[in-house]
C-alpha cells in the first residue's frame, strides 16, 4: 500500500498533489528500505559516557519528548534525582533538584543520544548499555541492561539503597562479563532471533519469554569461555535466565538502530520514533527529522497485577515502543496469543488488531513472520499518513507502572491521532 | 463427555447396557484421573540394565507390538543388529543374526519394560535412559536420550563407526554429566516446562524447540555445579542447546510414566500405548491390559525434506505417539502453528484438528494450555470407544524416516479405525 491513493481523498486537512504524493511514496520506499538493511547485532556491552554520541557525566538522559525540569513532577523526577545521587553528581537529593533547576545537571531525551528508555529510561554516565550495530552501516542503538524483576527499580521510578545496589552489580558484574563475551564471539546476530521468537508466541515487547531463552541458549557457551565458571558467573547467567524480559531491552536497542536508520528522509512520512514521558505521546517521522509531535496520553487498558487498582498506577514515560515502531509489540500481536488477557481478550482479537496494522503500514517484514497469519511479515514501517487518512492509530502494547514505583501489569495502548495528523499537515504544507 | 451416550446408538458393534456403559465411565474416570495424578519430575540418566524392569544383558527393546525375529526386514532390522555389535554380544552381523534367529539374544517392546523408542526405539542394556518419575507413586517411565540431529542414527535405522562412536559419547560423557546434575537438585518438575512450552508453540512431539530452551535454562547451572566447565561440561551444553528434539525424549519417558498410571483398570477404554512397529499400527487401552490391537499402518502425510521423494521413506517404528497418548503432539496442533506445513496446511486446520480431538477424548488437562484456543486444557485421555462410535481417530505428529537410515521430514498420520474398533468390541464382549 502507498500513500498515492490519498490524493484522490477529500479531506479538510492538506491533500497532496500527485507529484507529492509520488514523491511521498519514493521517499517512504526509501525509509522502508534503510529500516530493512539493517542486520542488527549485539556487539557490546558498554558505558554509556564512552557509547552514547553527546553525552557528558552531568547529563541524564529520560524517556519522550523533552520537557522543563520543573514539569517532571512523578516516577521520571524521582528517577532523574536517583541518577544525579548514582553518579555522584550531587549528596542529597535536594542538591541534585537545584543543580537540575540551574541547569547545572542537563537532563536530556533518550532518543537524542542514540538511545531509547524503559519506562523512565533514566541513562545516566556510568551505567552500561547494550551496544546493537548494524553490521551493514556500523550504525548503533543502546540501551541500559534490564534491570530485574523487583518492584524496585530506577526504571519505575524508585531510588533507593536496594536500587544503587542492583544498579552497582549491573555495571561490576554482569556488564562486564557480557562484554567479554560479546567482544570474544564478535557478536549476536538479532534477525534470526526475532525471527525465531515470533514462532514461539513472543510479541518482542509485552512478551520476550521465547527470546530470552534463545537469546540465553545463545550466550551461555560465549560467558563460560571468556569468564570462566565462577559464583559472579553463574549469578549472571541466573540473572539472564531467570528475567523472561532480559531480551526487551535488546529488542529496543535493535529498534533504535532500525528506525535511526530511516531519519531524515525529507517528505518520508515512516514514523521513526514513538515516546512517552509523564504528560505526552510523542512521535517523529522521517521527513520532519527532530521535531516531536505531541498529544496527552490515552488511557491505557491494563490488566494489572492481583490486587492492584487502576488508581495505583501512573505514567512515568516509556520508549519502549520503539518495537511497535519496527513492526512489533502491539502491531505483532496475532504472534503472542498468551498475552490476550492484557491485549484484545482472545486470540481473534489479537489477529484483527495485526490485520488492522497491515493498513497503516508500507510494507510486510520479509524474515520477521507470524504462523497464525500463515507466516505474514510483520506490519512494518508506520505511515503516519496512512493513519492520519484512515484514522487507525498504531496499537501498543504496555507495561502500567505503579505511582509509587514497580510494575503493576501490562495492557494495550492506543495511540492518539493528534500528533500523526499533525505530522501529516507538517509533510504536505 | 463420557461413554454412556453410547448406549442410545444404534450400531453393528455390541452395544453396551446402561449399567456397562456407568462401569465403563466410571473406569475411564479412574483411569483419567491416575493419568492427571501425576507429577512427572525428570530425576535421572541411568543405565538400561539398572533402570528397566526385567532387562537382562541379551535382551534388545524395540517399537511397537512384538513380532517374530525373521518378521523385521527394515530399520529395525538392521538397528537391532547393531546394538547386539554395541552391546558385545556378537562379534559380526552375521553371527548377531544367527543367535537372534536362535533366540540366544531377545527382542522384546519396549513398552513392556516401562520405557518408549524413538523411531526403531532400539534400547540395549549399556545405552543410558532418561528416567522420569511420579513424584506422587515413584512410578517410572524411561526413554533413551536424543542421539542428535546427524541422519547417521541407530534411531533411524543405522548402524556404522560414525553412530557408534556417538553413542559412546552419549554413555560416556553426557549421561554421567547429566545424571550428576540431576542427582544434585533433585530434579526437574516437568508439568511446568510442558504448560510453558505449549504457550510458545511447542506440540511437544514434532516440535520441542522451546520445551528445550526451557529445559536448557534450567539445567544449566546445576550441569556446571555437578560438574564444573571443563570441554566435555561445553560440549553436552552445546549439545542440548543445538538439538531443538532433545526434549522430545524427555516428554516421551514423561507420556510414559503418565499412561503406565492407567493400565489394567477393568472396563476402562482410555488408550495407554499407541505404537508402531515397521509393519503395524498398534495400540492398548486400560481395561484391555497387555492385548495388542493391530492394523496396517496408513499412509504418513509428510512434508519431506528438500530433494526427498515419498519413495525415498520407509515406516521403522515409533512410540513418540505416547505424546498423542497424553494429549499432546497431534492433539495439541492448535499450540503449534510453526509445524502448519507438516500437519494441517494452516493455523485454521490445526485449530480443527484439535476441535476434533476433544470428541474423542475423555477430559481436558487443567494445566496444559493451548493459547489459540483460550487457553482450553488439551485434548486429554483417548477413549477407544468414543473413536469407535465417531470414526474420528486419533491425528499423530510424525517423523518421516529414510528408508536406507536419517530422518526425511515430518508429517500427519491418522490412526487406523479398526484397531480402536477391535479394543471396544473386546472390552464390550
Amino acid at each position: 500500500m502507498t500513500t498515492a491513493s490519498r490524493t484522490a481523498r477529500t479531506s479538510e486537512r492538506p491533500v497532496l498533489t500527485d507529484a507529492g504524493a509520488d514523491l511521498r511514496s519514493r521517499a517512504n520506499e526509501t525509509a522502508v528500505s534503510a529500516m530493512l538493511a539493517v542486520d542488527p547485532v549485539l556487539v557490546d556491552v558498554a558505558p554509556v559516557l564512552e557509547a552514547l554520541p553527546g553525552m557528558t557525566p552531568r547529563t541524564i538522559l529520560t524517556s519522550g519528548a523533552p520537557m522543563e525540569w520543573r514539569e517532571y513532577t512523578g516516577g521520571q523526577r524521582r528517577a532523574v534525582l536517583g541518577a544525579a545521587l548514582f553518579e555522584g553528581l550531587a549528596e542529597t537529593l535536594d542538591e541534585a533538584d537545584r543543580l537540575l533547576h540551574a541547569g547545572e545537571i542537563l537532563v536530556r531525551p533518550c532518543h537524542d543520544h542514540g538511545c531509547v528508555g524503559s519506562v523512565t529510561g533514566v541513562t545516566s554516565a556510568s551505567m552500561p548499555v547494550l551496544v546493537v550495530q548494524d553490521a551493514a552501516s556500523g550504525r548503533r542503538g543502546h540501551c541500559v541492561l534490564y534491570e530485574g524483576s523487583d518492584r524496585q527499580r530506577l526504571t519505575y521510578g524508585v531510588w533507593n539503597a536496594t536500587v544503587h545496589d542492583r544498579l552497582m552489580w549491573i555495571r561490576r558484574v554482569l556488564a562486564p562479563r557480557l562484554s567479554a563475551a560479546l567482544r570474544q564471539t564478535g557478536g549476536v546476530r538479532i534477525n534470526p532471533i526475532i525471527r525465531r521468537a515470533l514462532g514461539m508466541g513472543d510479541d518482542l515487547h509485552s512478551r520476550n519469554t521465547a527470546a530470552t531463552a534463545v537469546l540465553f541458549q545463545q550466550l551461555v557457551d560465549p560467558v563460560l569461555g571468556a569468564n570462566g565458571a565462577d559464583a559472579d558467573t553463574r549469578e549472571v547467567l541466573a540473572f539472564i535466565r531467570q528475567n523472561d524480559l532480559f531480551f526487551l531491552h535488546v529488542a529496543m536497542a535493535t529498534g533504535k538502530c532500525i528506525a535511526d536508520a530511516a531519519t531524515g528522509i525529507p517528505h518520508s512520512s515512516i514514523v521513526t520514533a514513538m515516546a512517552l514521558n509523564e504528560k505526552q505521546f510523542a512521535l517523529r517521522t522521517s521527513g520532519t527529522g527532530d521535531r516531536w509531535f505531541r498529544a496527552p496520553i490515552p488511557e491505557l487498558r491494563a490488566k494489572l497485577f492481583e490486587g492492584l487498582r487502576v488508581e495505583d498506577t501512573a505514567f512515568m514515560g516509556g520508549e519502549s515502543l520503539i518495537t511497535e515502531t519496527v513492526g512489533l509489540g502491539g502491531l505483532a500481536a496475532a504472534a503472542a496469543f498468551s498475552l490476550q488477557d492484557y491485549s484484545g481478550g482472545s486470540a481473534e482479537a489479537m489477529m484483527r488488531i495485526t490485520n488492522e496494522m497491515y493498513r497503516i503500514t508500507a510494507t510486510e517484514h520479509p524474515l520477521w513472520k507470524i504462523p497464525s497469519l500463515g507466516f505474514r511479515g510483520v506490519p512494518y514501517g508506520i505511515d503516519a499518513s496512512l493513519v492520519a487518512w484512515t484514522g487507525i492509530t498504531p496499537r501498543i502494547h504496555m507495561g502500567a507502572a505503579l505511582r509509587e514505583g514497580g510494575h503493576a501489569g501490562a495492557g494495550l495502548l492506543i495511540a492518539p491521532i493528534e500528533p500523526f495528523r499533525e505530522a501529516d499537515t507538517a509533510l504536505t504544507a
